[in-house]
């Protein structure tokens, strides 16, 4: 193996030239004016698989094209594919970057510039990896699929219609993604579990049209009081949902989880500076690690209701209405919460009002056993790639995709992260450390060593 | 006496055709582009009134045109001062009139336009009535001065300082407003009190942006949830606003005044059905009338906060917002209101969060003793010019201007109504009676005769 890694070595001034020539293509796919250059980083990623021997597709879709590229086939080994994403966040506003966000600038052991992190770096650190193995005429022992999407950032529309179309030319042992985080170059981790997701508008509808405030206020029921005090009744003091049978179908922690959670480095203090709450607040009984990751919240997304505009109007407005969006945890599943969520706003909504619920999308959550084959496998990956032993950690946020490998492919998903807190994705000044990227060339090296041996 | 009212009789038809002349001006004092027309409505007013010898100026201000009309001058007599406004509300939607809105039509007993009722059709009446006098001769027992401004339904700006600077000339025995309603034409009423107002915007911060409700969800209060919690405290399920001190200073009911409240014609289906609401809330131990007269509120007038567009974005509110209007009941002081809403909002708002209070224009309530000599002439007035016996009722809503009067002229107001409570005021298809019309000009003749005998 080790002519693997003194190539990666080797190459690393070079595999920043290629990133950097990667992140110069604005393809941005929020914004229909850059759906050229979501093509031409599209033709480029696949001209570098093709070039390296890969057996390289642009498949056109209702939309941005999506690429696969495939390792020369080696029988009898397991299949793994490797998903990413080449489409960028808008990066406006311009006026917040330090530098122009597709004018890639290094400074230090960074590399400034839109999609750098958020999703460039991760998938290439991941085709460089391959790289050194064709090159070093190192034999794979599996055969890898890349899959790299041009939507990821405005739904992933066309990749689940191409999912359940391709399903055989996608089938595969394990799914592996880097698009996500870590705590810390000397903190690699895996992400086992990720939240779902439950969304739910809730319309409270009083009189006919807005009504003078002095005329009838006092007779009817404001709409927006019914409504505050229908969601303010959501959640206690404890910070605990009130809503009976929320958290039936919660899985307990294990022990080992527990630990390996709050053995990730946290300080309370950064996290606070970091969201910028004037102080910490959740759910009792749980550390904060535990309460964005393995707890099921209840936030409201938004309210809307009467006079919104510069100084009063009284009214006593016709209605309001609030966004609502549940994280899920396994084992919850959307459609048994939300059941449980509409009977409770249902009872303890009162007569004076009409309510309206509207269900949104719904994600289910994810978990890969922890101390099942894969999970560890990739632990050891990590460990070996970072040079620092790895942790199990889980993700408060969803990745709709994951699920969607799971019900089509048959396919659990290892998230194996490269990026860091101080990324900056999806806003002004993104950057990836060159360090992590490296590491993670050296991660998906070892990967293809270590999970052979748990998947055959 | 007999003169007057056959000459008010005779000339019925004519006043009306004067009032769809009046009518037929778009005298719409939000929208600039009306600045032309508010000035030809305000000159037809003053030539009318000119044209019956009353000494009228048209006084430029800052804003529209005010105008002052004096009767010929009554040496000993008292003075009487009539208010009225010339503007109206802007007439949008259109697409709601069922004709347009600035071509009067009549129909049956009602006319149609904007502004008719509100308030072109009820100082005219009282300009009629002064034509009765004058043209046959009958000496008037008063000197009346008609003050008639032009930004009335944008806040009577202009009309504060043109007080201030005018109190002299202005100087009066009382003020009679005939600007708003009375329950039906077989119940006259005088409007003996209103209440004040105190408006507030409550600001909730938190996190210092929108956080990813996936990745930061459970470890920080959304501030959306923290308004309605803090909000929906304010009032419990009797409809008791629980802020401590809140109800200290409201004047108790006498008999007398709830007898007479009481006995204005309410049908609680007629009344929710003209609200459009499901049900009737109010605070218990209250009846409707009293609820939206005689007991103080507060309602939320607006919600903002997060994301209001189309389906979901999953974001914990940076901030939320809340617009609040209380209204008050005599003897109630806004600000002394107001300081027990703000203590009582800062010490139940959590930690968590950052609270921003911002008052905005209070007024106060007003109440004219329902038993004195001025109340009782304006009965008398009442019941002669409608034919039926006059009540007393309160009003919900605030007439800033009946404190200005009070404040700066150390004038009484009545308020003497002409309006119906189906006339659409600040509603498409608005409309005045004929019948309204036609008496009100009655009970203006009648008033010149009954109050001087109460305040000499």
């Amino acid at each position: 193996m080790s002519p693997v890694f003194d190539y990666l070595a080797a190459n690393q001034e070079r595999f920043v030239t290629d990133l950097c020539d990667y992140a110069r293509f604005p393809s941005v796919s929020a914004q229909p004016k850059h759906a050229p250059d979501l093509r031409a980083a599209a033709n480029w990623l696949a001209n570098r698989a093709r070039g390296l021997g890969l057996t390289t597709q642009i498949h056109e879709t209702a939309g941005n094209p999506i690429i696969t590229a495939r390792t020369p086939h080696v029988a009898g080994a397991p299949t793994y594919l490797v998903y990413g994403h080449y489409d960028v966040q808008p990066p406006e506003p311009f006026e917040l970057w330090t530098s122009p966000p597709f004018e890639p600038r290094i400074a230090g052991r960074n590399v400034f510039a839109r999609g750098i992190s958020d999703n460039k770096g991760q998938h290439l650190a991941h085709l460089n990896a391959v790289e050194a193995y064709l090159k070093t005429g190192t034999p794979l022992p599996c055969n890898l699929t890349f899959l790299i999407e041009g939507e990821e950032e405005v739904g992933s529309t066309q990749l689940y219609t191409f999912l359940t179309k391709h399903k055989k030319e996608l089938a595969c042992d394990a799914v592996v993604i880097s698009d996500n985080g870590i705590p810390s170059l000397k903190h690699p981790a895996l992400t086992y579990a990720l939240r779902g997701i439950a969304a739910l508008e809730v319309r409270i509808d009083g009189p006919s049209r807005d009504l003078h405030s002095g005329l009838f206020g006092g007779t009817v029921e404001n709409p927006a009081m019914a409504l505050c005090q229908l969601l303010g009744r959501l959640r206690d003091a404890r910070g605990r949902i009130t809503i009976p049978g929320f958290y039936d179908d919660v899985a307990k922690l294990s022990a080992y989880e527990r630990k390996q959670l709050n053995a990730l480095p946290f300080s309370p203090h950064q996290y606070r500076k970091l969201t910028g709450s004037p102080q910490l607040f959740g759910e009792h009984g749980f550390t904060p690690e535990e309460q964005r990751t393995c707890r099921p919240t209840l936030e409201i997304n938004g309210l809307t209701s009467g006079y919104q505009g510069e100084g009063s109007k009284t009214i006593i407005p016709s209605w309001a209405r609030a966004k609502i969006t549940i994280r899920l945890v396994p084992n919850q599943k959307p459609k048994r919460v939300m059941a449980a969520v509409a009977k409770h706003l249902k009872a303890i909504c009162p007569p004076t009002v009409k309510l309206t619920l509207t269900h949104g999308h719904g994600g289910e959550p994810y978990l890969v056993s922890p101390s099942g084959l894969l999970a560890q496998a990739a632990l050891r990956a990590l460990t070996a790639g970072f040079g620092h032993p790895a942790r199990l950690m889980r993700e408060g946020g969803s990745i709709p995709i994951v699920s969607a490998f799971k019900k089509d492919l048959g396919a659990e998903t290892l998230l194996l992260g490269m990026a860091l807190p101080d990324d900056n994705a999806h806003s002004p000044d993104e950057k990836f450390s060159l360090d992590a990227y490296a590491a993670g060339m050296r991660m998906a090296a070892h990967l293809w060593q270590e999970l052979p041996r748990a998947t055959t």
